[in-house]
């Protein structure tokens, strides 16, 4: 499932505003129904961020994969309710019967699932639940950023890190400068853990500008890593890869610049332009 | 962190086991300390796969960006804590001392973090809860796999992936025979909610047939993506991207076939060797 959104291609040649094709990410929660001696009781397993469709599927895999259920047919049924919600009006809670209460272990479930966590990707129910915590938008005041500079960050990025070239398998972010200048790096198997990293060190060496820095990830751009960009008031965020629908407009909400698909001749960017520098 | 592995590299020209270097993947369980009037009290508000190292920063980023705590200077102490546990000997434990309870909103906390979880990436604290859930080993009958059909595996996927072509920003996971047929794919912008749509799917159209099939998944091997192919049972799973430590001692314990970094040339295993079938 995907939608449509309004993105400004920057090539070295030609640079133009099309309409381009984003994944949609949405949050789905899980809830499980069994009947506890006389009475239902429904508790809510997991929440995840996914692309809608198949949501069934998911949610049979993921009981199944999580072993909540021993065999698939212990489900009676799974309803997707709740009113439409969001941009794309989509019912994002699934229920799911269970059809016989001795068929789950109702402790272990209590023990390892029950959640109202919110940790990592997990737990962020909407939009409206970051508003509350986040009072105050991006500053408008941040300095310009030039085309070249973005362009040359991911290769930065990677000649700093050092697992990457020895593994090939670990994420990185990157604070710069807008004159192109690395204040830190870091790494981690898990995208959200080397943003959780950098910020967590530049707060502790007190290296934290929002006026005159940006950030750079590798991997695509979601929600979790616009949300956390965003919770330390950092005014724009690149990316190597692809941005999801809800990174989008997260950063349309808070006022943020996001720049995906960064290569060395080329970059998209999806949100408030103003701040890029881009020749013509 | 990384650490060193062997591997088996498959090249068309020259095929060899080496040493190779794999980035760590570990739990890192985060819990905060505080003083609930005379009492000292302590609770777990995240369980999180991490590269280990710079794990003081990842907790202190983790806290402000997920807003645990306002500011950075509530933190009286981080502690690495526990037994060091796996087979790097790790703390695998932060306790987090807050230096005054009316710094955080313990209602808040319990609302939003509290965490007996497993959700997604987060709340596997060990193998060996796994190892409690997953008695049966991976069978050891199902057929060999030839070279070719491993090489062509992403290839298919991409072809059969219908969102990945308009967005370039979606995972996949793709169920295939030994002949190189494919069974079914899945897309998400969640590697593990791909997965789950997939093994979700094709449990509901009884077409998962763990003698004669394998899993091809786009991105890189984590912990997550054994674990949920491993519930179930499926014998070789094969990335494209780099696998973690986690992955591949998951593999090697549960009998399973980890092949990695797959090309249209060439591909490394990581477990489980003879059942792939490599010219020389």
């Amino acid at each position: 499932m995907n939608s449509i959104y309004k993105v400004l291609k920057f090539r070295s040649n030609n640079s133009k505003e099309v309409d381009d094709q984003i994944s949609i990410e949405e949050p789905l929660e899980i809830t499980i129904k069994y009947k506890d001696k006389e009475n239902w009781v429904e508790n809510t397993i997991s929440i995840t961020m996914r692309t809608p469709g198949d949501d069934e599927d998911l949610v049979r895999g993921f009981l199944f994969n999580e072993r909540v259920i021993e065999k698939i047919d212990y489900i009676e049924s799974i309803e997707l309710a709740g009113d439409p919600v969001g941009q794309y009006k989509l019912k994002n809670k699934a229920v799911v019967t269970i059809n016989n209460s001795e068929n789950i272990d109702i402790d272990k479930i209590k023990r390892n699932f029950l959640t109202n966590s919110s940790c990592g990707v997990c737990g962020k129910t909407s939009l409206d639940s970051l508003e509350i915590i986040k009072k105050d938008k991006i500053l408008q005041s941040i300095p310009k950023i030039k085309y070249d500079i973005i362009m040359k960050s991911p290769n930065m990025l990677r000649q700093n890190q050092s697992e990457f070239s020895k593994t090939g398998g670990i994420h990185a972010s990157g604070l710069f400068n807008v004159s192109g200048e690395i204040i830190a790096v870091k790494e981690d198997v898990g995208r959200h853990n080397a943003l959780d990293k950098l910020i967590g060190f530049v707060l502790k060496k007190e290296l934290l500008d929002n006026s005159s820095q940006f950030l750079t990830c590798s991997g695509r751009l979601n929600f979790d890593l616009v949300q956390k960009a965003l919770m330390a008031n950092i005014g724009v965020l690149i990316g190597v890869g692809a941005p999801t629908s809800l990174a989008i407009d997260l950063a349309n909400k808070f006022d943020m610049t996001l720049v995906g698909f960064v290569k060395e001749e080329s970059f998209n960017i999806y949100s408030n332009k103003e701040r890029i520098i881009i020749k013509n």
